[in-house]
């Protein structure tokens, strides 16, 4: 079908050919572009249930985000959509347009030095008495990204696997709070480049890493797990294993998704595809335990905030 | 929202500011990657009805088609999925990639010098006896690509019009038919670059344009209107306008729908989009013509068979 980036880890061994057929969720498609919005959607919800918020007026005092991706504009939109006032804290090395697009959500935008978000944060919460919305290590967006998870299933039947992308692990986490109880295993995939398989790591060692610093192209993965997720990932053992993909691979996911799905995806959504297809462990795995049946296998398709221009470069 | 490249014909007016409902059509999601399935499975069916092919050993015979692009693919996936032979003549400017898709859905491949595809065609009509399935100028090709229209009337309730792509004329003709006797008026969009706006300057002078060369970026739209197209088009009066827009408008729109839509398209889908945000005199006119009410308009998004270095090349 392709030429396919050489798969690691074969030491001598024929390749795997495992039968596997592939379901994507294309949260590329979701509003914001990204599947932040349901995290965010639900914390907004919650809160608004929850008398400490609403009684203390926290309709109006609003709440506090800090993100230079996604997450920024999921709780501006959220918040926007229940009439609550957002502040948004980014750092200053945040791309003008992710800036752009946050501001026309209707949030309020505080851009600050690169590792002064959370205590600029801390300073909003404290100043304007607005309620933290943190990007993934908070069970109320844990479980809001969970819908994803449970949406694929309703719409793959007989899922075998999900494959769910990693970075602070909310999605991850959600996907795996979704599968609980079912047969379905869910493994998480990363860029292994510089480290940014923290997750990984961690599951191997049994130790969450802590700080991780990588320019991979899946510049949406570069995140360490949070504590909540982890606690969901490792410690209560609903995630099955977690797989890392080469650069190379990545790219390589991305432009099969773009040729062949038509669907713009940032290269942090193709980390899954990349796993499915190039990553030699997972594959002799699902050859093994699939045998001739072969695997319904789901890919959650993370997000599409990627420019043109990033395609360009991407590419170029 | 964006900046807008600047809408052309406006001299010294304000611009129109219509309201306009879009509503895509996604045919960079069928199969082979564009329209051009309809028009060529349609074919196919009805040439398995026809006693005077199979009755002459037509479905052993085979069919010829001659294209550089999406009706090659389209035609050799449907033949293959009938059983019939096919033979795909390919101008020696063909890219690689496209002759490697063609041979992969089980086509003949014959390469031949650019000015030869019509002479190398009939020769193999003559030598094999297989029957010519031509890229739009035929009826059967034309009513499949009609389809298209149809099952968007379906999807989209009460469109007050639909814009499609002109090159060959057969998804305009094909869209104009299928609108025939509803009150959706149909419109085309080229490219105006290089005279490829041959469609529209042969609707102004009442006579069809019969030779371009042009080197848009939409490379999808370099053909000339062909007689059958035309003949609905104009002489049947089933178009109401023909609209072109300059390459810098068809960048522009090609970006917001990998950007905003997250779909991966070739420029030549995007004429259209092109034209409803920045044509001035068809924005004029439904800013006349619709009012306060706007319209509900249908964009037919051609095809999608732009790869990622292609991509990488017009943003870069």
């Amino acid at each position: 079908m392709v030429s396919t980036p050489r798969a690691r880890g074969n030491r001598g061994r024929q390749p795997a050919k495992p039968i596997i057929r592939l379901w994507f969720k294309c949260e590329n498609l979701q509003r914001i572009g990204a599947f932040k919005a349901r995290g965010a959607f639900h914390a907004i919800e919650r809160l608004k249930q929850d008398p400490s918020f609403t009684e203390s007026g926290g309709m109006e005092k609003g709440v506090v985000g800090f993100s230079a991706g996604n997450h920024a504009q999921a709780l501006a939109l959220a918040a926007k959509e229940s009439g609550i006032p957002a502040y948004i804290v980014m750092p200053d090395i945040t791309r003008p347009n992710k800036i752009a697009a946050t501001k026309r959500y209707g949030a309020n935008v505080i851009v600050c030095p690169r590792f002064e978000r959370e205590t600029t944060a801390a300073n909003i919460v404290a100043e304007k008495g607005a309620r933290l919305v943190p990007p993934f290590n908070h069970p109320d967006v844990i479980l809001g990204q969970a819908t994803a998870g449970l949406e694929l299933q309703e719409q793959a039947d007989n899922l075998n696997a999900i494959i769910a992308p990693c970075s602070g692990g909310g999605l991850l986490a959600g996907t795996a709070l979704s599968c609980e109880g079912t047969s379905i295993r869910v493994f998480g995939a990363e860029p292994e480049f510089e480290g940014a398989d923290d997750g990984r790591r961690g599951f191997l060692t049994g130790e969450r890493v802590t700080s991780v610093n990588t320019n991979t192209i899946a510049d949406g993965l570069i995140g360490v797990v949070g504590e909540i997720p982890w606690s969901v990932i490792y410690e209560r053992m609903l995630v099955d294993g977690m797989f890392a993909v080469s650069e190379e691979q990545i790219l390589e996911a991305t432009r099969l998704i773009l040729e062949r799905l038509k669907m713009v995806v940032e290269p942090a959504a193709a980390v899954t595809l990349a796993v499915a297809l190039y990553n030699e462990e997972f594959r002799q795995m699902v050859e093994k335990e699939a045998g001739e049946k072969g695997w319904d296998l789901g890919l959650i398709l993370s997000g599409g905030n990627v420019s043109a221009d990033g395609l360009a470069k991407l590419f170029g």
